[in-house]
């Protein structure tokens, strides 16, 4: 999610990015040649995959607020201080708490069919006995946008979009369009409930569940996924004509407000101990699968590259921070509780990246650097390309939980994962370990290990000021 | 399921094998002609598919005895009017009822976690409240044969064996030994329950159920699938060491007996009408899924050659005969009640074949015929070798629903189809149209409508005589 809390800090403050006469960014010929040593190692320890198969067997789905919520943080507490972290600390993150007790949805006519189908986080739960309305279908997500309210008034709506599959994710945004943004239009223009096309590539009878956003005091109304299969039975009851009515049955919703916690962990620097280099992924997940690949894989990462430096000889010269965010798949709450808590600090968050895309290779580096270290950022791309790693470019990078931090003033890094097919799996039942393939997680750590080392040891900074800025995000950035 | 109904009448008969006197069955030019055509027509002809995707639309999952199994039926004798058979009928077909209400699975200790799990057609439900057990894993079926008492008494059994994708299908014989066998010999040897790893070859958390088969009279248990994940997580918490306990909760069982039917089309032979050709699949299915592949893709390919037949210009000269049998899951009991209405009139019956594997394309033609109509075979071949389909051996042939009449005298045919992917969605709720491709099936209507035709057309028969035994089913046949 784009968060727009610290833009108007950003933009009127001096940019760091103009200030020309400092000295450029380097990395000495002793910290890349450690670094190099620490790829290697990372592509043989098992440490992040046994992090992520113990995170997934021995607490399993983590919704935030949920029951595994406070085992899991618990979990990774004692994973941390066990894997070397000289200080593991954690820090508050309260937020609305929201349900999921069942769900079911079936087609009454013209020809009765039960339907995979999962409730959308943050969606009220319908009236007991359920509700059942006419399907008035819209290709996608624009369609609705341009759609009257006397078309949609008292009816179900359906989104048909579906998501196709892409090494850079990029079609995720205009299938997850819908699903984020199409409840709330709906409920203005007076529909009872909206279903949608799951933002997924598979085709399994797997829902993608997701986060979907109402205004606040905004109307509401239940929302829901369907599995792919089931959106094409759909779609052909639709193309036959006679009008589709659905029975939809949500047990959900919001209750109260929880207070769970980021979990951090910390190799500390031995000369400039205050100077961090952070990463991690998120520790909450959507409840139907395990939260392998979202995102115990991206916890898992950090946890690795974070263990391998801390093993060193040496410890580094700026500390290097592993965080496990509290819940980000209800729009980067941990993210922005990080960012409200350090934000006083940007200038010491030397550099950041979150891994919050699956377990799939590395293939491209881009950054959000001020231009007196993009040297030094060539100088780490001499130990990330043999790991088949592009140089991407710089300007403005996908943060994930650093977002707030980096819309605050943090320079970042965005290392591109394979996304293929990330979008199988995503948010459903299907999110589990052997999705995740050791050795491609290990070149994941590998690039992690590296390029937080090589910041850890840099002569100089990458451009953390308050109200840096560095490049707007793109118009078509996803959610 | 191999069927011993008729073995002692055949072997105790003469063999129409060693009847070497008779003339070589032969076909006309003008009938391969007309084979050529049709094969050409189905390439282009969306019969078949429209009935697969017209079935599972407006009918969906087809148990049997369950709701839609009158429905089913007479969407099917509707259809199969529609489709220009000139006699369609029913033969009725009774059974045990089994029924499926609900079906849970969490493993308590060492770490909860809820599994996603399918109570095995034909196993009693638990009692109210569920049941609770220590799982002892065996690797396969074999090794719970080679179990003593002592080590499964009251526990919970769990078989481990995973089934290997392959495209004649052979990986499924002993994957499904234990789902079929494994519950009769647990409970034989007391244990409380069984679980085991699916029968699929999929990475879905989704379930594959099947038949298992108690001996009358014999003990019974409560039996289950989980999906490979689950089985995966399972196994993670079985290798740390400690005790794994299991909850499972199935609320099903046999209710009575039902009387459903075999639906029987027919296009009717202009000069030998009393003789068959007798193609055909099962329009019952498993519950979880919409029964597309299995098997409403098989009754749909012998639906789309039966059509294209009665579409000619001429009738064939023998009747063609299209079979949609009842009840094939729970042990081929539509196509054992077929045998026991038609047996008398074996030697009627030239040649048949049930499509029952999917609707993956035509590799291979394995027959089970009299020597002296191999050529005739070879005739076939001529047609069905552009269709990319290769010459296996004669001898016993796999004729599903067909076996019944097989071991009672029947000539057969064995179309196989690439099974690659079959085990990826069978008896599962994937089981819908999109798993369907719209050429391959064609492709199976082409193979169906030419040796159907042909066989309606030969000069001379291909071995079919009361007790005929062509050769005997090797020992490693699937269930």
């Amino acid at each position: 999610m784009k968060d727009l809390l610290f833009c108007v800090a950003a933009v009127t403050c001096m940019s760091i990015s103009c200030a020309h006469s400092e000295e450029p960014t380097r990395l000495s010929a002793e910290a890349l040649a450690i670094a190099v040593q620490l790829r290697e190692q990372a592509l043989e320890d098992s440490t992040a995959y046994d992090f992520v198969a113990g995170l997934t067997t021995e607490i399993g789905p983590r919704l935030a607020g949920g029951d595994n919520d406070l085992r899991a943080r618990e979990w990774v507490i004692a994973r941390f201080k066990a894997l070397g972290f000289d200080r593991v600390w954690t820090e508050p993150v309260s937020y609305a708490k929201w349900v999921r007790r069942g769900e079911s949805a079936a087609i009454v006519a013209p020809y009765p069919a039960r339907l995979a189908v999962s409730a959308l986080g943050g969606s009220p739960g319908t009236a007991k006995g359920g509700l059942r309305g006419t399907i008035v279908k819209f290709d996608d997500f624009k369609a609705l946008q341009a759609a009257d309210a006397a078309s949609v008034k008292g009816k179900i709506v359906y989104i048909a979009y579906r998501l196709r599959a892409a090494r850079d994710g990029s079609g995720y945004a205009p299938a997850s369009a819908g699903r984020t943004n199409g409840p709330a239009l709906a409920a203005k223009l007076g529909a009872k409930a909206l279903v949608l096309r799951s933002a997924g590539s598979d085709s399994n009878r797997l829902p993608h569940t997701g986060v979907t956003e109402f205004e606040p005091g905004g109307a509401k109304i239940p929302a829901a996924a369907l599995s792919n299969p089931d959106a094409d039975l759909l779609e052909r009851m639709l193309a036959g004509g006679k009008p589709v009515t659905l029975q939809l049955d949500l047990d959900c919703g919001t209750e109260g407000t929880y207070t769970g916690a980021n979990v951090i962990g910390q190799v500390t620097g031995s000369e400039r101990p205050d100077e961090v280099i952070a990463i991690g992924g998120h520790l909450d997940s959507w409840d139907p699968g395990t939260g392998a690949i979202d995102d115990g894989a991206g916890v898992a990462i950090a946890a690795g590259a974070g263990h391998l430096i801390s093993a060193l000889a040496q410890k580094p010269r700026r500390s290097v921070r592993i965080i496990a965010f509290a819940n980000e798949e209800s729009g980067d709450i941990g993210g922005i509780a990080y960012a409200v808590a350090h934000k006083a600090d940007v200038g010491a968050h030397i550099l950041g990246a979150e891994s919050d895309f699956g377990a799939g290779r590395i293939w491209r580096l881009s950054s959000q650097v001020k231009p007196e270290a993009l040297g030094a950022i060539d100088q780490m791309m001499q130990v990330l390309a043999p790991l088949g790693i592009e140089r991407g470019h710089n300007g403005h990078a996908e943060g994930g939980d650093f977002d707030s931090m980096g819309s605050a003033g943090m320079a970042l890094l965005e290392l591109n994962q394979d996304g293929t097919h990330y979008f199988d799996w995503h948010h459903t039942a299907n999110d589990t370990l052997d999705k995740i393939d050791a050795k491609d997680l290990n070149q994941n750590v590998a690039a992690y290990a590296a390029f937080a080392y090589l910041a850890a040891q840099a002569d100089g900074t990458f451009g953390s000021a308050p109200g840096a800025v560095f490049a707007p995000p793109p118009a078509t950035a996803g959610q």
